[in-house]
């Protein structure tokens, strides 16, 4: 992070020059403490990364603070909102559209919010979905429902019709809700706003169940999953306690990142092995998984596996060339194929095992928000309202260093945050699975 | 059930000549109701039913009551019990074990039970599993372990072998938990024990977690899988509603009976369709699942599809024939062969569809039992105990028209429970899903 | 139940004569079953209590068989139906509500389903409460709510009133669920309906979470209350353990009766006293539970206890006048006063206990129901629409022997079911605890 | 806290010269990243602020970095440690107790640890209580279980005698996880081993449910507390909606701060109105709670009250004058309390209003930590060994700025956090409740 350029500053639509409503109101605010665009919250915390730091950057990096400012750029009892899920399914969706709907609403009197289905399909005139008026009542009850109540897709849409879409419904602040794919939509879509010089703030709320977005420290719907795959956890420990050579197999998401992982492994008692993209490790071999593996059981007669969905991916290159002619493009899929190379292992071995192989991912991302999440996610709404309200556009809301931040979308887009090998997390993971390096050969 | 014979005799090792122990105790009983063998409940209560019967056969079939007797055949002080669970996980197992336990410590007096490791393979020297001692300290926190703290396996061992085993041990009743596998093996241990004319009590409790034991209205652990189940629906209804065209598909545990399937589609209110065993039902065709699915969609844009394990299974036997060459026998399971009729069905009319997935099985199978179970598993326990200490022999603990009743192992072996096409559970599910007949012709 | 009279007879309003629309319909039934008014369940199956009946009574007491008819009494299109829930909350209200709104309008084909607000009173024009209109859109997502979408309240309106209210809409079939007091006034309402010669059919759900209903061996509720309370215990069990001689003390409802304190103590693995309303006991003396408890306390260091809200009333009597003056009326909470006297107990002997007390009773009624009851309410509120489509009247739906029948309404009105001191419940939960008699002087 | 002094050194027993055993071992780690002492969390991160800061302030308040260290001070062979919790429950204890112990027998090869039994008791000879020897085995099923397997107690003990029994003991370091009273106590007990020259290392995790430790961003338990708390708002808003003029009303804990009420009110949707100890509130007048709420109630018809155990302290000093002379102490609660008020008040205006009041405090205390608390424990307590074994000593572990730091107990002790009036979840609230400011004569 600290070896690259970092664009802070955050775009704006124009000078904010309306009271905010939100000052004195029936809430009886009397000492409101509204946020200045001066207030920052230093990305390097770290006292002495940071004074080398100041030694030769000017100005120090640093995000502007989220929160309400005492001026807007949006006349409330003109402004029309739009509101779009896209992606797939993760647990908070709907809180956020509530708390988007709530503040809107209630903190500055927008009376026209659209919510839009399905996606960015739902801006596509030929997909015949029909956009959502969103009001209090219409969100009153959402937050025990899982999913998004708007729905979603994925992959992409033609920008100009998104943009097109825009303008035709005069809208004036885009919240938009997605992953990396979104956020670089959302790019996209804010670069054709202004060539076409228009007026629509873009604000978006980064989406990553697998929370590896860049510069965003957490995102919302993973303290949900980490919770729910210990439930997984446990499902496979007790299958592989009660056989002899029991073995539980969980295949957890994480396509480029083992958060989700490394982080239910340490919620958990009983995870002997965690495999994450970040971390190679070697099947075959005297230090390999299967003959570590195979010592573990020896000594324990049970072992319980985590993997992450995108680990192992080197295997794949070569089981493809060898496997070419049969076309057998299922293997894709890490979870069984180490369910059928254990099989195979111990088969060959004679030693008889019992493998059981649980993927409980769509039954944790279709989920509500647990408290956490929920009280997370309704602050991430929150500032988003603030900031498309005061005309910043271009910006995700993240967390980062305890505070709600503004970021540009330039910044994180197309990055991606990855479990550090030599970091707390992973040395924790690795001490409390005792499973050790894996390889046969150490990376000196 | 009315039309054929139902041996309802319960066999005994002897007369039971010892005073119970539970008579008064410290528990300061004073008017302690024992149950008495000639206490029978009947089998079949609609009233115009057993009036045929009464005039045909004589006795009216009916079950012994279970429960305390105020004789006992063993000798608490001198006597040695074995418990021993088998087959597949099931919600309930530990419980149990723990009610077994106590019951026989507390309730008798009897200091000498072990629990078999590993199921019948704990009974066989060469697998070198030692014996578990149970005591009240060892089962007093198991309750809200999953699995079974003595572990399990599959399939038989030689019937010789075990007896020798539990002679060598000097037992004098054996606890049997296990499913139809297990109740047969049972059968044939008891035969053996009586060839050599030992006096061991075999006293089974029937596990099935599908809930098709013949002759037991009830069995542990299903009504924690339905309950568990039905978080999977919610899942699937929340990713099916969240995309266009999304189908939510589960496959449930049923390899001869609906019973899961059926009842979870109940306990929740957005099942479309529900495929079981029992019910016949055709993929292509005008009134077929692919087609009134698609109506379906067409009419409401999603659908959630529950599949018990068994059902189908006439399309696997046209499937071998067609990829026999590629020996290709994943395709054994419905769950994955449904995936992939409806991906194909759809992508042939051109129509988007989204299909999730999930097979939660594992996740239920393993999880400690609900309080419901928990309280029926108990009594299971107790009265399991109670019939061995009265000396009955090739008995199985059911739970038939709302009391607890002693069934011969040889009434029930080999048969199952079957949902009624025409009862009331699956008109129920009928009703609730709207799905219609899913059959091209009608069955007259 | 064997030494009273019981009317087993099903009032009607008339021959039903009009063809059920439920026998072949989209549904694709063919060999659709119709329960016929000749089936009938059996009141006693135990077989010697039976024969002894035989001896002497004709006919056999037994129970009509609910479910649907093949000949219905009101013509669908035409019909209107009222629904209303009355007295505290118990998990599976909506359950309930949603399946008679099904069941009225996929099964039968009725239109006109009103929901009555807050109970009796929204029969009473002056409260001003307007009828809800019901129909599958309304009741489609209200399972994981819980209390009742319609509103409850307790006690008795004008049962002339309620009448007129009735003609007023006219209504054919008035659902009511609600417990022994609701039963009664339905009672009441039907012989008003029946004075004015009017043809409406009073249809009734007996609701209890106490499962304290006379003739009726399950009711909804009671198996989510237990599922909670066991929670409630945990709880109390890890405070108790945590200090140095800890008591955990939780009251859980159970008025009359202590089935859910007596069935949640099995439940649960660390429960070392159960106080019920059936069962007498002291506290004070040698054998008293002050007395037992230190005994336990210095044996174990931790004791939990469970108290029915009912349990001990004769303790109220003696504390009533000695603190009349004072108008303390707070003590008639059996939860509180065991608190002060375990606490006064032990600071007289100088002995240091922690006591934590809980009363989790509202965080039970107001929950959803689980899987179980969910299903349960289900068939209850299908077989209480087919019942009042069949033209009965004055009728209760209830679960005996494992099926749904029919009870007049006269045949439960005022009863009680308790716990049987000398059964197997109170047994095992004597097993279970040791708890012994906690009695000075035997009954003897 | 930019206006006070902070100490931020920490003080340490000695020279760390021992190479650190987790450098290389069996793990596997070849890159392993030790913290360096120089590494330091700014305590400002807000850029503006901090700049102000460092015009003035050399150097600048920073917290050193937690971690391991590559020397430590203690030989792992000869050391011997003491665990020992103390105060209420809360949730997460055994999860800390079970990192301290892995950390300390698999990270560093320490192999004695020692629990002490019932908090300072433990230290105390005459108190009987025997301590327990930590080691993997005893710890490695203890998450699932509430509570604190070692106990606690409340209140101090002399510090000579504590002192003493960790001389006699032989103790090298202390690991105390306690709330203000405990830290102010470690320090003493840390003053007294200083005075007494012995090489014993005090080290602190601070334990407080409510979340108001001062220079604490989180403290454990404090999140799965909200995640039960909704809980209870569920129930209390099934409940006020079910009757008409339904009020439901909870109590949570928070003796000096909202934190818990006010982020529970977040993550739940129906929570009306908020008290907490920071913000005065009144019951009488035109704005005052009593008032409001009948607004409400005539708008809603129900309402939702969530009161921290603190707020209101007000009412109490009136209240005791009042009634002195009954001797009345019980009204110190505000729960009751406010039941009391709420009831009269509507009883006054002849209003019907239906009050259900729940206190969930001891269902929420012993529950076991959910996976975040669990991760968030791991971590604590794996740092807590890492500080010790380097010969920190005095200090405590924290989370601040999104990382673990080192903070003298100094600091710390006897100082609280509070919700801030003016700050983002405080408004969070008031705009998600519109209760409005509850005063009837604004502070200005």
């Amino acid at each position: 992070m600290t070896d690259e350029l970092i664009l802070t500053e955050i775009d704006s639509l124009g000078s904010a020059k309306i009271v905010s409503p939100v000052r004195k109101g029936e809430n009886g605010f009397t000492n409101y403490d509204f946020v200045s665009d001066d207030e920052r919250v230093l990305i390097e915390v770290e006292w002495v990364k940071l004074a080398e730091r100041m030694k030769n950057e000017s100005p120090i990096p640093s995000f502007e603070m989220a929160g309400p400012r005492d001026k807007i750029y949006f006349d409330p009892s003109k402004l029309k909102c739009a509101l779009v899920t896209c992606g797939g399914l993760c647990p908070g969706l709907n809180d956020i559209i509530r708390a988007i709907v709530l503040e809107l609403h209630y903190g500055y009197g927008v009376r026209h919010v659209f919510g839009i289905r399905y996606g960015l399909q739902g801006f596509i005139p030929q997909y015949g979905h029909h956009m959502v008026e969103l009001n209090p009542e219409a969100v009153t009850n959402i937050l025990e429902m899982g999913g998004s109540i708007l729905g979603s897709s994925r992959g992409p849409q033609p920008v100009e019709d998104v943009v097109d879409s825009l303008e035709r419904m005069n809208i004036g602040i885009l919240f938009m809700i997605g992953g990396d794919g979104t956020i670089m939509g959302a790019s996209k879509i804010a670069e054709t706003i202004t060539e076409r010089k228009l007026n629509i703030a873009v604000v978006c709320i980064p989406k990553t169940i697998d929370n590896d977005i860049h510069l965003v420290s957490r995102s919302f719907g993973f303290d949900t999953a980490v919770d729910v795959a210990t439930q997984a956890i446990k499902a496979a420990h007790n299958e592989a306690e009660s056989y002899p050579n029991g073995i539980g197999l969980i295949k957890l998401m994480g396509r480029y990142s083992g958060f989700i992982a490394a982080t239910a492994a340490l919620a958990e008692q009983n995870v002997n092995f965690v495999l994450i993209p970040e971390i190679d490790f070697d099947l075959e071999g005297d230090r390999g998984l299967l003959k570590t593996l195979q010592k573990r059981l020896e000594l324990r007669t049970h072992a319980v596996i985590l993997v992450a969905e995108g680990a192992g991916q080197k295997y794949f290159i070569n089981k493809k060339v060898e496997k070419d002619e049969s076309g057998n493009v299922r293997l894709k899929d890490i979870g069984p194929l180490l369910k059928e190379e254990i099989t195979s292992y111990f088969s060959n071995k004679g030693m008889e095992v019992t493998v059981k192989y649980i993927d409980p991912s769509y039954m944790i991302r279709s989920l509500p928000a647990n408290a956490n999440d929920g009280v997370f996610c309704s602050f991430l709404g929150r500032n988003a309202v603030h900031a498309g309200m005061a005309g910043k556009t271009k910006v995700l809301i993240s967390h980062w260093n305890d505070h709600f931040v503004h970021i540009p979308l330039a910044a994180t887009a197309g990055k991606r945050k990855h479990v550090d090998p030599c970091g707390a997390l992973w040395r924790s993971v690795l001490e409390a699975t005792g499973q050790g390096p894996l390889k046969n050969h150490s990376e000196e």
